[in-house]
């Protein structure tokens, strides 16, 4: 790892594979495990950044895909990067585009060589490789990178998966060839789908790379969620401990506490954003919808125990009022609580672990059938 | 007026009737002139309080027509009025409902006694009178509260428009004796349509009354923008000088200028966030389309000269990303930048006011065709 990055472990849970870290970046610490929200195009939906960092948000992902299509990157470095152009001096992370151009393009076609593929805004036709991929992350130019990668569809038959394991193990061997920012850290992500011993045999062979940090990936394209705690169990062990661990896609309260104890530290999704915009609030585990007829008249905050603008200045009768009215000023309200909650969710286990009383504040989630969601 | 309520008028221009004072209510001053936001359901779209005292505000309206509908005066009562239910500490004031029952309801039925209408929410049939406007408006607990009046079309005969400002005279009274509250401030409304003598009539029999606040009505349903000018010069002089004076509804440069000149000091319009959240910036007297291919690549701050959120920490680029994105980010920036624009060309204004320098300074804007939209 570079003088720009470091990792350091800092606790581990006595019962678990669970730790507590600092993740130092050219732009500011990231103590893990922590939860970052999605910014997917150079902003989190609704939310301004000073809005998010009072929502204790430390690093912020954007996306390679989305940004080379609107507002492409030359016009992001002509902003001055990204962290300039959006207005969020914290640490930064960018996705390849692999998981967006397997789940989203249109017109898909797949070579040794990289992707090809039909841009959704203009129809004409992109072609993103590993190469051009580490090209448009160089000049965007977040604190983190993603290799790039292919993310085979759920369910796929065992040959398709190793195929596109091994082929994806070859693009990061480009991604890291390609590279060339000091100031960036390129992460490796380990495929496998839901073969537990590609997903093996891919982390073993990653961690020989020494990269500055590592993703699992593809964990959420259309596979149970059950498998997911035996992916992260099979998987995490293998990737280097004095690296930090990232699982993709994942924020539900009980997917986060799982991949916790196996020893993930860093975790991203939508989720929080995306059911805030459909007037749901993510509040101690539970998910509420504020049309509900029981919010009209209460006039209690979402969650006494919230830190955040909406719980302290807010009445769920106020936020229900503004969902029935279909006012953006709900969403933006939902949107600060819920992401708000999920990184304090992540900042209570990290004091646990630290405090070694992760299992016995958190154990519930590990076993139990709640979903969290 | 009340020992709630006091209107001072610090300085007079020397050349026009235009004048700066300060406007006392339970909830604190306003400057005047100034512009105030419009927050029609008890919320300025896509922007948080918080937000919005950066803006400059100071008053803010809110709306009893649509608060009765949605979600029912006595929710925002259970929630501690209107200022605790939405998080204002500021001064507020509601319009009566009477302008949005005459232009947005169907099936209207108008009498003496009031006027019918069937919800847009429900379908089912509402009659709201003087009498219960007043009622409303005292539950929901704004500072100033607006007589209940009948709008008359544009155009509509002279017959007509006597008929309507004769029956909002007789309403008017009936609202004085209605009202309840004396921690609220009831304004009276100057009716009259395009006819300057039937407007002069009104405005001398409301001065009769004694009120502690007076309103221009309806000088927006419809009518031609020159027609304006006319109806503020030939009404304001009448209104007591001791009392605030609001025109309702207007709110571009160039009719707040010239309102300004006849001695106006209050003002409200949706313009600034309803234009934002068409992708539109208000700057310094121009309309700018952000979706403009000229923005893509310009990284100055919307206006270099404005202390606002957006101009502070982004570009017009980052701004016309987000509008093309149709990104929700862009309608707060945009909301937030020309709330303050306005507010600013009212603060301006008033600081030639006082240093007599109005006519100097923005004379250009009283005899232009500068339409300033």
């Amino acid at each position: 790892m570079s003088d720009n990055f470091s990792f350091q472990s800092l606790a581990r849970c006595s019962q678990t594979k669970a730790r507590a870290g600092i993740f130092l970046t050219p732009h500011g610490v990231v103590e893990t495990p922590r939860f970052m929200p999605v910014g997917t195009l150079a902003n989190v939906k609704t939310v301004t950044p000073a809005q998010l960092k009072d929502t204790g948000a430390q690093m912020v992902l954007s996306n390679t895909y989305h940004l080379h299509l609107q507002p492409g990157e030359a016009i992001v470095a002509g902003g001055g990067g990204l962290h300039k152009f959006m207005g969020w001096n914290g640490p930064m992370l960018t996705d390849s585009g692999g998981f967006q151009v397997f789940s989203l393009s249109e017109m898909r076609k797949i070579t040794e060589e990289g992707v090809t593929f039909r841009s959704p805004h203009d129809g004409q036709i992109i072609n993103l490789t590993p190469e051009r991929s580490i090209e448009i992350q160089n000049t965007l130019g977040a604190d983190v990178i993603m290799a790039f990668d292919e993310c085979p569809p759920y369910p796929a038959t065992r040959q398709e998966v190793e195929t596109a394991t091994q082929r994806t193990y070859r693009w990061l061997e480009r991604c890291i060839v390609a590279h060339k920012r000091q100031d960036q850290a390129l992460f490796g992500i380990v495929q496998g789908g839901v073969y537990l011993d590609l997903r093996s045999q891919a982390a073993v062979e990653l961690a020989k790379l020494d990269l500055p940090g590592y993703a699992i990936g593809g964990v959420s394209v259309g596979e149970p969620a059950e498998l997911m705690a035996q992916i992260v169990q099979a998987t995490a062990p293998l990737l280097p401990p004095e690296k930090p661990r990232y699982l993709m896609g994942v924020g539900t309260y009980r997917e986060m506490a799982i991949a916790i104890a196996s020893g993930i530290d860093l975790f991203d999704c939508v989720i929080p954003t995306r059911w805030a915009r459909h007037g749901t609030a993510m509040v101690q585990g539970e998910r509420w919808n504020l049309k509900n007829a029981k919010f009209r008249e209460d006039f209690a905050p979402l969650d006494e125990t919230c830190p955040c603008y909406a719980c302290q200045n807010f009445s769920r009768a106020y936020i229900s009022h503004l969902v029935r009215s279909q006012e953006i000023l709900a969403y933006t309200l939902l949107s600060i609580h819920n992401i708000t909650e999920l990184i304090r969710f992540t900042q209570k286990i990290r004091q646990a672990i630290l405090n070694d009383s992760f299992l016995e504040e958190f154990g519930h989630w590990l076993n139990s059938s709640e979903t969290g969601e």
